[in-house]
């Protein structure tokens, strides 16, 4: 059996077309608009980008407070918001709650709003 | 002179490099998540995907509103504030407005929201 090339993305992929390709139908930008919501606060989304860059792919709470110039409550409940949204996860180990981002969502927005291809006259 | 490979992204892309690549800083971040406020309500998200869409690059303000079930004044407020986020431009042309998308600015987003590759542990 001769071996096939992967496709570049799997069939059902219609929720996560490039809004430049259709245009969004109201309970997908519903949905989207939340997790946009959640990216519209800069502590959030330097939260966010720690939590993805972070060695290992996982960040546990207590290297996620350092950095910021707020509460330890107020990092609570920006990752809740996160979780909540569907960008990360997270589970408690011992002492700590270790969070690690969610691929398929990032990926869903990233995707959603590449840029018209090929690009038009405007830049 | 031999060809050489081009690479992959402009020398200059530090404004834009995946988040999973490295931490955003407080400057990015504010800026950022200005444009993902502009993204985060439902009828905005809608605007933008059917700019982005249009057949030829650009719509005319008249084919905006009829898709939605608010007002004209709501519809205009909701593109200045996707303009003023710098994701789209516009420009009169006799009685009526043509918008367009920025392309530039919607690939900085969606290359921010790379996920981490290779994946991670958790999906």
């Amino acid at each position: 059996m001769s071996k096939q090339a992967l496709p570049v993305l799997p069939p059902d992929q219609g929720c996560c077309a490039p809004m430049a390709r259709r245009p969004l139908g109201e309970t997908d930008a519903a949905e989207l608009s939340r997790m946009f919501k959640a990216l519209s606060d800069p502590v959030r989304l330097r939260l966010l980008s720690l939590i993805a860059s972070y060695e290992g792919g996982e960040a546990c709470v207590c290297d996620l407070t350092g950095p910021f110039d707020v509460s330890q409550p107020t990092i609570s409940h920006h990752l809740k918001v996160l979780r909540e949204a569907g960008l990360v996860d997270s589970e408690r180990r011992g002492t700590w709650v270790y969070y690690w981002v969610l691929p398929a969502a990032l990926n869903r927005l990233s995707t959603l709003l590449q840029a018209p291809v090929p690009p038009r006259v405007h830049t």
